[in-house]
């Protein structure tokens, strides 16, 4: 039994600071046991008492008569120590931990943290500093969160995970009050010991869990988020994550909330992608796309039916799903005459938006009307928009959809025009996925069209190069270059001179005009000091090779290591690869264009590496440049392939390089028409 | 007394159509009027009846014993068009005519609503397909609307204007949900006669209205519409604008639902902002930005505090709040010391956001901390967190909120964390904008930093030039160039040669080398036929014509007027400066960078005609190539006045030549180091 079961579902529970009162935090969780029914042991741990709910109360962990597979802890920060030390002597499995106080405030609490990870020993630790978590499924709550004084939860097939209590109550109370049910509930606080990723990885075993819904501050091990994450999509399920620190206001809120230190948002992106993981762009798209997922229908296509009795909001619901993506074809011919077959006065049969007017209203009709589009080939998924007129009787329109629902594999999804909460929640709690924000129902419906994960499960291996002769410190473009060279990256063809003569010398190799640089591993922007000269004459190369050093001397007093003699590569679209580090998540590696775009654009695409063929592939598409190399304006398709084999070997020698890495960058490089190759243009490498 | 004032404040009603039942759509109007207690005379006409809801019922409008300001019709679109008719003759001001199978269904429908302008004669008419209005301020109710079953309507600043009747409804129920009062709800419908302009400009002068807002589909006269929002935003008044037709999905829909045709999205935005319309982003934007400025007070910075008792909703608030470009500074040491001197146990009192715990629940620290925070110098603007412990008392949050809204003048805001509709609804109604979403809050904050309109009220006059000369059809580069410079828009200098010989002749007349272009106003790319000719010593000048006239031929069978000299513009930023007709909205300026950047980026600023000089510097603020002109990367800084310079003068040529203008482009613009002006480089103009 792995502790994660242990936690969801203990065969006993301590709890520790347990009180009578249920009307107090202290109170609260042995209440909602009985409450719910919860049928496994009960021990409190209260040494002012002898008798707590009708259950004896023991003065310490050493006296309960059974080793407990949970401990929850609702003791202040100041005695919790003591207390943890305790379960762990007792053998307890794991402990749930709601006081705060630790990581979250400063030094002195990232200490205390420190101390209670250690006086844990080998039993886990949930928390510090979370309200602890409810398990719907099997009807056990084990927190003392006000948010469970509600009886009449709506089971169901999403697992919220978030890294914060309060928001675990707000979006359950959101939910409840939408009408959309929970699997399991579980907040992770400061995440000590135990993480989102190993309950992620538990739940990709769960049959009750078709959705995992996530609020993340941060990702504190993103290997193990990266391994949960395959694991649960790999089973058929998909993962939806709210994650803040968009903005830098919110990043530096995270870290007092949570001690959450996070990496760069569009790393974030990055890694969401790469897994296949949805990023919720709005607070109410964390609860909204999930409902709309545990349906567990999915669009073959991006074809989407609006039926409507209300021209104005299908209008809104229609502009929100074109800009997501999504299509909305009118009817083919034969669905538009089987509509018009219904006879129906005044409405409009042969567009989409399908404005079947007060039709919507008699329940015959609209089930023929829904039929027809459920059988149609012209639609993937239907939206419904409920109208103010059905808001009297909601099963005018759930009673139809739901028949419908069981004559087809589609989506059918439903948008309430007016005020209604309790339309939103009848329909949702009758399966019909059901939304308030014509944004959400639009983000749900594009969160249903499948996307396949860029990552593929298995990462190439890097190709092993050895590089233990190469010193620490910045290479001079030459060096750089040959290092590159090793894994495969095509370089510019060049000759290093250690003089004007032997540059001029080496000139004569080429044919036609060449590139001279000055050499040096100090001189990182070569043209600021006049180290670059272009199509250079091989008969003016002892001249220029003079005259540059004259011009660099007098810029600069850096070590010069000679000159580059390189060939001068024309009619390349130019491209940037680089490499960064992020502190949370790792290496990662960026493409883009060259010259002043992308920097002015922000045109750059980032993979966490390691990363697959498909991934470095996917990474031309994604930015905006890509379209330079597909023809752009007649100019010929430039060598794509070959721009993806770079991409690799650049990846293989971060993968390879791994810590002695502090700097890498390609730019340009030259991406050749199809079939001649890419070539490396300047190149810069720093080592430690 | 304007037309629209007998509209919102009728001394008297004819109801054509009316009916004695209540329940259905004839009877509700009348119900409605007698409900609301109007004290104006009612008219029920309807030939049917003698009495209806203890009213003398008349045959028809002639027989009414006086003129009526309004007439609502209720009658089906087939019989309309007589008692419209009948109603103009008796000399009725205006008529809000309810039914639909008017202009947006179809050409027969487009037909008779032509007829129904035309029987309305004087008389103006609100509609067709319109479902009325409500003037809640005097509580005048002139709708058949279902709505308005509903009797306590909190009243308010804000007018919805709605060319969609079924969106009024449901801004209205949700707004009521939310506690968010209104002045007056017009749905315009299909806009036969009476547009949103008219209102618009109308509520200008209306006392009981702070804040108008806009459910577009369309503008159907922007000259109209320009006009009134200038005077309401001139009246210190705001105007927030949803507006759909961002996707192509959205637009196709609305020309279904109300005949809308819409011009492009981006001509509308640039619309909004010359005008300062804030543009709702979101379908809950529309009513909650509203609610925030209908309190009247702005920011006078950019700084938001962020009040909580609970992290994880205020971290999701924060990260909102960067996102829409606001700061959220730590407090000052002085209001951190006061802050720190009502020792709080465990509250973080010297970061934003400022975590309070649970002493947000003892009123009397809340007091103290609000108060702090309203006398802060660092603040322009407070947010208060509403938790789930703060439910069950919301008087708790809303009494000291209160309080201190009369210590200070800037906006303070609530965000409520859990699912609590009733107290959203509490906070609104008591004069607190409240807010159910984190990313409504954020932009409702963002809406409160005031943004002057780009336009300034004195349109420039644009600058009188006789073209009557210029002959219709495409010019080529030299006359479209001579026609930009009698609007002062600077050439390049060059010289026009008939041949070969003559180009050699004049290229003497330069300094240095020149470019040489084939000069025809039927090669409209002049480059694609080997037409241009960079960098050409004076000396290569007759042979390089004779090679250019060569591989022309070659290519095309195009008249040739000769060669273009031209100087070599060396150095300076390239622009791209062009003209576009939006059907809907007229004419507009485009200014973007150079070269690919302005195909893959739509880094392109759009400008409605006529613009100020301030609009036309704007431009080049908003585009992010903007960035080149201002000293990118130690480049010198551009001539940037001359290119407004240019804007304008091209901005003149436009409104001279009207409808005579087809296309006209300047690409590139050379923007030269300042001091140095700029250079129309290549140029196209086609007349008709």
């Amino acid at each position: 039994m792995s502790v994660i079961s242990a936690i969801l579902n203990p065969k006993s529970v301590a709890v520790v600071g347990a009180s009578n009162d249920p009307a107090k935090l202290t109170g609260r969780p042995i209440a909602f046991l009985q409450g719910q029914g919860y049928k496994g042991a009960i021990y409190p741990i209260n040494p002012r008492y002898n008798e707590i709910a009708g259950l004896k109360s023991y003065a310490s962990a050493a006296d309960l008569p059974d080793v407990p597979d949970l401990a929850l802890v609702l003791i202040g920060a100041n005695r919790v120590i003591e207390a943890v030390r305790d379960l762990s002597a007792k053998g307890t499995k794991a402990a749930v931990v709601l006081a705060s106080g630790f990581g979250e405030s400063g030094d002195e609490g990232r200490a205390l943290q420190a101390a209670l990870h250690e006086a844990a020993g080998d039993m886990r630790i949930l928390g510090p500093n979370t309200i602890g978590l409810v398990n719907l499924t099997d009807r056990i709550p084990l927190t003392a969160s006000g948010a469970m004084e509600m009886t009449d939860f709506p089971v169901g097939k999403v697992a919220l995970l978030s890294q914060s209590g309060g928001i675990l109550g707000s979006l359950l109370s959101r939910a409840v009050a939408r009408g959309i049910g929970f699997s399991k509930l579980v907040a992770t606080g400061n995440e000590a010991d135990l993480e989102v990723s190993d309950f992620l990885d538990a739940l990709a075993e769960d049959d009750a869990t078709q959705v995992v819904a996530l609020y993340l501050e941060t990702i504190r091990n993103v290997a193990a988020f990266r391994k949960a994450a395959v694991k649960v999509i790999a089973a058929g399920k998909s993962i939806v994550a709210y994650k803040v620190g968009r903005s830098e206001s919110g990043a530096r809120s995270a870290v007092s909330h949570t001690g959450a230190l996070a990496g760069a948002d569009e790393v974030y992106d990055a890694l969401f992608a790469q897994l296949g993981v949805i990023r919720a762009q709005t607070f109410a798209d964390l609860i909204d796309i999930p409902a709309a997922l545990a349906q567990g229908r999915v669009m073959a296509g991006k074809r989407v039916a609006i039926v409507t009795s209300t021209g104005g909001a299908a209008t809104v619901v229609a502009d929100n799903v074109g800009l997501m993506g999504l299509d909305m074809p009118p009817p083919d011919v034969e669905t538009s005459a089987k509509l018009l077959g219904l006879e129906l006065k005044e409405a409009a049969l042969d567009r989409n938006p399908i404005d079947v007017t007060l039709a919507g209203l008699r329940p015959d009709l609209f089930r023929s009307i829904l039929r027809i589009l459920a059988e149609s080939p012209s639609y993937d998924a239907i939206a419904v928009v409920v109208g103010s007129s059905s808001i009297a009787q909601p099963d005018l329109v759930a009673q139809p959809v739901l028949e419908s629902l069981s004559l087809t594999d589609k989506p059918i999804l439903a948008y309430v025009s007016p005020d209604a909460p309790h339309i939103v929640r009848h329909l949702n709690s009758s399966g019909i996925p059901a939304f308030a924000a014509p944004e959400s129902c639009a983000s749900a419906l594009a969160a249903l069209v499948p996307v396949a994960p860029l990552q593929v499960s298995e990462a190439r291996s890097a190709k092993a190069v050895d590089c233990s002769d190469i010193p620490a410190g910045s290479l001079n473009e030459a060096d750089a270059k040959a290092l590159f060279a090793r894994f495969g990256v095509p370089v510019t063809r060049e000759v290093v001179a250690a003089t004007a003569e032997e540059a001029a010398t080496a000139a004569q190799g080429f044919d036609g005009p060449v590139v001279i640089k000055i050499l040096s591993n100090e001189i990182l922007h070569k043209s600021e000091v006049g180290g670059v000269a272009l199509n250079v004459a091989p008969a003016d190369v002892g001249t220029t090779c003079a005259q540059m050093l004259e011009k660099v001397r007098a810029a600069t007093t850096a070590k010069v290591d000679g000159f580059l003699v390189q060939e001068m590569v024309k009619g390349g679209v130019e491209m940037i690869l680089g490499f960064n580090r992020d502190p949370q998540l790792g290496n990662y590696l960026l493409l883009g264009a060259g010259g002043v775009t992308t920097e002015l654009y922000q045109d750059v695409a980032i993979r966490l590496l390691p990363i697959s063929r498909a991934e470095a592939r996917s990474m031309i598409d994604e930015v905006k440049a890509g379209a330079l190399l597909k023809g752009f304006r007649g100019k010929p398709v430039a060598d794509i392939d070959a721009l993806v084999d770079t991409v690799l070997s650049f990846a293989d020698m971060v993968e390879t390089l791994g810590d002695r890495l502090e700097e890498a960058e390609i730019n340009p490089v030259f991406v050749l028409p199809q079939g001649q190759g890419a070539r490396a243009g300047d190149s810069l490498i720093v080592l430690r």
